[in-house]
C-alpha cells in the first residue's frame, strides 16, 4: 500500500507551470471569441498566473511567449512576478507569426529568413539570462503543405544546424526542450512530427537537449505513456505541455477528455521517478480556453493534474510488481484501476489545508469576487491574444 | 471500352463551382499569411472566379459567403457576374463569427441567439431570391467542447426546429444542402458530426433537403465513396465541398493528398448517374490556399477534379460489371486501376481546344501576366479574409 | 442531488447479457492461445454465464452464436439455462465462416450464396421461437477488400432485400438489431460501415428494426455517446455490444481502455431514459479474452458497466440542466466530472448485499475455487472457440 | 528532365523480394478462406516465388518464415531455389505462435520463455549461415493488452538485452532489421510501436542494425515518406515490408489503397539514393491475399512497386530543386504530380522486353495455364498457412 504521508508530501511539492498565453484570448481559425477581464499585457498575465497559484498552491511559475510577452525590461517583469508570489518559467520563442515565415523559420529554404529565426531564438536565450528561466521551449511550426514543396532532407539539415547554434549558446543551467507535433499548421510534413525525430536531434545535441511531450500532438491511437516511460528511462524527457483532446490539437483542459490517460501518464512518471526534482521533468500546461473563462479553467486544469498525480501515487507498487512478475494480467491491471477508482478529492483537500489554502479552489475562486474585479479593471485597452 | 466522344462530351459540360472565400486570405489559428493581389470585396472575388473559368472552361459559377460577401445590391453583383461570364452559385450563411455564437447558433441554449441565427438563414434565402441561387449551403459550427456542456438531445431538437423553419421558406426551385463535420471548431460534439445525422434531418424535412459532402470532414479511415454511393442511390446527395487533407480539415487543393480517392469518388458519381444535371449534384470547391497563390491554386484544383472525372469516365463499365459478377477480385479492381493509370492530360487538352481555350491552363495563366496586373491594381485597401 | 435509494434500486435491476463466445478461446489472426478450463459446448458456456451471474447478480442472460452454439435441442438448452439460473438471450447468426462466404453472405454477387445466408438467418429466427429469445443480433462481415471489387449500390440492394425477408419473418415480440462496423474482416468497404447505414435500413424496415452499437466498431475520434443519444432520442437504439479498444476492434474488457467514455455513454442512457425496460435497450457484452482468464474477465467487465452506470445515475441532473441553460461551461462539465470522480465501489457493495451476493465479486470468485474445479473437469475434449 | 535510358536501366535492376508466407493461406481472426493450388511446403512456396520472378523479372528472391518454412536441410532448399532461378532472402523468425508466448517472447516476464525466444532467434542466424541470407528480419508481437499488465521499462530492458545478444551473433555480412508496429496482436502497448523505438535500439546496437518499415504499421495520418527520408538520410533504413491499407494492418496488395503514397515513398528513395545497392535498402513485400488468388496478386504487387518506382524516377529533379529553392509551392508540387500523372506502362513494357519477358505479366500468367496446373498438382495434402 502507498504511504499516505509520503503521498501528501509529494503532492505538496508538486510544481505545475501555467502558460501566459492561456490567460489571453484564443480561438480557432473560424473565430476568437472575446472574453471579459482578459489581461492586456505580460504583467497582467503574470498577475493571473499568480492568482491561479494562490488558489491551488502548486502553480508557482508562469511560462512566457516571446513576442506575445515582450516587455522593455524583463528584469522588471521578473521582479513583478516575485512580488506577486511566482517565478518566470520557460521561455517560448515564436517563429511562426510573421509573413516571412510562410515557408518556415529555421527550415525555410531562404537563408536570410533562417538567420532571422535563429536570431530570435538566440534573443530568447538572452531573455532567459535575465529572467532566470531554465528552459527554452522550442516548437517549430515549420513544415510543408504539399508533396514536393521542399526537400525533407534539406529541411532536416537546416533544422539541425539551427538547433546546434542554439545549443551552443545555452548556459550551464539552461536546457533546450524540443517539442514535436504531427500536424497543424503544416498539413503535409511537419519538420518535427513525432518524438522519434525530436529524440534523434536531442541525442545529436547533448545532455541539455530534451524532448517535450505535448499531450495533444500525436496521431490517433498513439500510446503517450509508452513514450513518456521510454524517454524518462533514457533521461530524455524534458517535460510536458499538458492539455487534452478528442480529435486533434484541441487544447482543451488537461484531463477533460480522457482522465484515465492522464492518470496512466502520471503512473509512468511516478514509476520512473519523474516527480523528483532531480529528474528534471517540467510539468507545464499549454491550453486554449476558447469558450470557458480562463482563470477558473486553469485552476480546474491544475486540479486535474493534481488528481491524476494523487491517484498515480496511490498505486500499490508492490502489488503491481508482484502481479506483473506472476503474469497475472487482471491483478496487475487492477492495481491501476483500483487507484484510479479512488476518490482523491478528500486527500487533496487535506493537502491544501497543509498548504494553508482553501480546500475547494474552484469554489473559493468563485466566491472571491476576483473575476468581477478584473472585469472592471480591465475594461479598456486591447485584450491579449495570439495576434494571428 | 468507354466511348471517347461521349467522355469528351461529358467533360465539356462539367460544372465546378469555386468559392468566393478561397480567393481571399485564409490561414490557421496560428497565422494568416498575407498575399498580394488578393480581392478586396465581393466584386473582385467574382472577377477572380471569372478568371478561373476563363482559363479552365468548366467553372462557370461562384459560391458566396454571407456576410463576407455582403453587398448593398445583390442584383448588381449578379449583373456584374453575368458581365464577366459567370453566375452566382450557392449561398453560404455564416452563423459562427459573432461573439453571440460562442455556444452555438441555431442550437444555442439561448433562444434569442437562436432567433438571430435563424433570421440570418432566412435573410440568405432572400438573397437567393435576388441572385437566382438554387442552393442554400448550410454548415453549422455548432457543438460543444466539454462533456455535459449542453444537452445533445436538446440541441438536436433546436437544430430540427431551425431546419424546418428554413425549409418552409424555400422556393420551388431552391434547395437546402446540409453539411456535416466531425470536429472543429467544436472539440467534443458537433451537432451535425456525420452524414447519418445530416441524412436523418434531410429525410425529416423533405425532398428539397440534401446532404452536402465536404471531403475533409470525416474521421480517419472513413470510406467517402461509400457515403457518396449510398446517398446518390437514395437521391440524397446534394453535392460536394471538394478539398483534400492528410490529417483533419486541412483544406488543401482537392486531389493533392489522395488523387486515387478523388477518382474513386468520381467513379461512384459516374456509376450512379451523378454527372447528369438531373441528378442535382453540385460540384463545389471549398479550400484554403494559405501558402500558395490563390488563382493558380484554384485553376489547378479545377483541373484535378477534371482529371479524376475523365479517368472515372474511362472505366470500362462492362468489364467491371462482368468481373464483379464473376467474383473476379483482381480483374474488377483492374478495371479501376487501368483507368486511373491512364494519362488523361492529352484528352483534356483536346476538350479544352473544343471549348476554345488554351489546352494548358496553368501555363496560360502564368504567361497571361494577370497576376502582375492584380498585384498592382489591388495594392491598396483591405484584403478580403475570414475576419476571424 | 441524485436520490441514493433510487440509484440503488436502478442498479439492482440492471441487466447485462454476457456472450457465450467470450467463454471460449479467441485470439488474433496471429495466434489463439489455449486456456485451461474452457467450455467445450454450449451447455458449459451456459454454465459459465450462470457463474458470472451468480457472482455479479446482474448478468441473468447469455447470448448465443449459431453455429458455434448449435445443439440438437434448443429447448433442452433453454431448460438447462433456466436450471442454472439464467435465460438465453440474443441469437447471433454467423454468415462469415464458411468458404462460400469469401465474397460476402447476403451481399454476395452469387445468388445461391445469398440464399444460403438468408436461410441461416431465417433458421435463427426459428431458434428464437424455441429459446424465447427476443433479439436477432445481425452483424454482417460482408464487404470488399479492393476498389471496384463489387458494386457498392448493388450490395446495398441485396442487403436490403435480405433484411426485408428476415424482418417479415419476425414474430410480434421479436426484434432485429442491425450492427455496423467500420472495417474488419473487409478492408475496403463494409456493407454496413456506420450507424447511418444501419439507421437508414432500420427506418426502411419498421419499428422492430433497431441499431446495435458495438463500442469498438467506430473510426478513431467518433463520439459514441452522440450516436447513442441520437438513436435513443429517435427510438432506434436497440442495444450495445460492449467492449473497449485503444486502436481498432480490440475487444478488450469494457471500460478497460477509457472508463470516462463508458461513463459518458451511460450518462446519455440515463438522461434519455434508456435504463427503463420500456426503452428496449439491450446491454450486452461482446469481448475477446485472448490472454486473461475468461470468467474473471467477464465478472470484471460486468462490474465496469455497473460502476459506469452508478456514476451516471449519480449525476446531479438539476445542477446539470441549470448550468447548461445558463451557458456555464465549467459548471455543466463539473456536474459530470463530479459524478465520475466519486468512488462508487462502496455503493455497489451495498447493492450486492441487497441482492444477497458477496460485495466483492472478483475476490469471491477467486476464493471460490471454481476455476480449479473447471480446470480439472474440462481437461479433455475440444475447447470451444471460433473455429476460424 | 529524367534520362529515359537511365530510368530503364534502374528499372531493369530493381529487386523486389516476395514473402513465402504470402503464397500460403491467410485470413483474419474471423476466417481463413481456403484457396486452390496453394503450396504445401517451403519447396512449393519457393516454386511460386520463382513463378512470380519468371513473369516479372524483378523478384529474384524469396523471404522465409521460420518455423512456417522449417525444413530439415536448408542447403537443399537454397539449392532448389537456385535451380528454379531465385535466391533465398531474409529470414523471419517467429516468436509469437506458441502458447508460451501469451505474454510475450523476448520481453516476457518469465526468463525461461525469454531464453526460448532468444534461442530461436539465434537458430535463425544459424539458418542464415546456411542459406546465405543477409538479413534477419525481426518483428516482435510482444506487448500488453491492459494498462499495468507489465512494466514498460522492464520490457524495454529485456528487449534490449535480447537484441544485443542477437547482434553479437551476426556475421560480417549479416544485418538485423528491426520492425515496428503500432498495434496488433497486442492492444495496449507494443514493445516496438514506432520507428523512434526501433531507431533508438538500432543506434544502441551498431551499424548492422537497421529499421524495417512496414507500410501498414503506422497510426492513421502518419507521414511514412518522412520516416523513410529521415532514416535513409541517417543510414538507418534497412528496408520495407510493402503492403497497403485503408484502416489498420490490412495487408492488401501494395499500392492498392493509395498509389500516390507509394509513389511519394519511392520519390524519397530515389532522391536519397536508396535504389543504389550500396544503400542497403531491401524492398520486400509482406501481404495477405485473403480473398484474391495469390500468385497473380503477387505479380500485380510487384508491378505496382515497379510503376511507382518508374514514376519516381521520372521526376524532373532539376525542376523540383529549382522550384523548392524559389519557394514556388505549386511548381514544386507539380514536379511530383506531373511524374505521377504519367502513364508508365508503355515504358515498363519496354523494360520487360529488354529483360526478355512478356510485356504484360498479368495477361501472360493468365494465359500460361499455370494456375490450372498447380490446382491439379496440389490437390492433396495440407495447404500452407500461418498455423494460428
Amino acid at each position: 500500500m502507498a504511504d499516505t504521508a509520503a503521498v501528501k508530501a509529494a503532492l505538496r511539492t508538486q510544481h505545475i507551470e501555467t502558460p501566459s498565453w492561456a490567460y489571453g484570448n484564443s480561438g480557432t481559425r473560424f473565430k476568437v471569441f472575446a472574453q471579459e477581464g482578459v489581461p492586456r499585457d505580460a504583467f497582467e498575465k503574470v498577475d493571473d498566473a499568480a492568482t491561479v497559484h494562490r488558489f491551488t498552491g502548486v502553480a508557482p511559475s508562469v511560462a512566457l511567449h516571446i513576442p506575445w510577452d515582450r516587455v522593455d525590461d524583463y528584469g522588471a517583469l521578473a521582479k513583478h512576478a516575485d512580488e506577486v508570489g511566482i517565478a518566470l518559467g520557460a521561455i517560448n520563442p515564436n517563429v511562426f507569426q510573421e509573413d516571412d515565415y510562410r515557408l518556415g523559420s529555421v527550415c525555410n529554404p531562404d537563408e536570410a529568413i533562417r538567420r532571422k529565426a535563429l536570431d530570435h531564438l538566440l534573443e530568447c536565450v538572452d531573455i532567459m539570462d535575465v529572467t532566470g528561466s531554465k528552459d527554452l521551449s522550442l516548437w517549430f511550426a515549420d513544415g510543408t503543405n504539399y508533396p514536393g514543396q521542399d526537400s525533407i532532407r534539406g529541411r532536416q539539415e537546416r533544422l539541425s544546424e539551427a538547433l546546434h547554434r542554439v545549443y551552443e549558446r545555452l548556459g550551464d543551467n539552461q536546457r533546450m526542450l524540443v517539442e514535436y507535433k504531427l500536424f497543424e499548421p503544416a498539413f503535409y510534413t511537419m519538420d518535427v512530427p513525432d518524438w522519434g525525430t525530436s529524440y534523434a536531434h536531442c541525442v545529436d545535441l547533448g545532455p541539455k537537449a530534451k524532448v517535450l511531450v505535448d499531450t495533444g500532438h500525436h496521431a490517433p491511437g498513439t500510446n503517450i505513456e509508452f513514450i513518456v516511460a521510454f524517454l524518462l528511462h533514457r533521461d530524455r524527457l524534458g517535460g510536458f505541455h499538458f492539455n487534452s483532446r478528442f480529435y486533434a490539437d484541441d487544447d482543451l483542459m488537461v484531463g477533460a477528455a480522457d482522465p484515465y490517460q492522464l492518470f496512466r501518464i502520471m503512473v509512468e512518471i511516478v514509476l520512473g521517478g519523474g516527480l523528483d526534482a532531480s529528474a528534471g521533468v517540467a510539468f507545464m500546461l499549454d491550453q486554449c480556453h476558447n469558450i470557458e473563462p480562463k482563470i477558473p479553467a486553469l485552476i480546474r486544469s491544475v486540479l486535474n493534474v493534481q488528481e491524476a498525480t494523487a491517484k498515480a501515487l496511490l498505486v500499490d507498487q508492490d502489488a503491481l510488481r508482484t502481479a506483473q512478475q506472476n503474469g497475472d494480467v487482471l491483478e496487475a491491471n487492477a492495481a491501476l484501476t483500483d487507484a484510479f477508482a479512488t476518490d482523491v478529492r478528500p486527500l487533496l483537500a487535506e493537502v491544501r489545508e497543509d498548504l494553508g489554502i482553501d480546500p475547494d479552489p474552484m469554489g473559493a475562486y468563485r466566491r472571491s469576487g476576483h473575476f468581477d474585479k478584473i472585469r472592471v479593471e480591465r475594461a479598456g485597452g486591447a485584450a491579449a491574444g495570439w495576434g494571428a
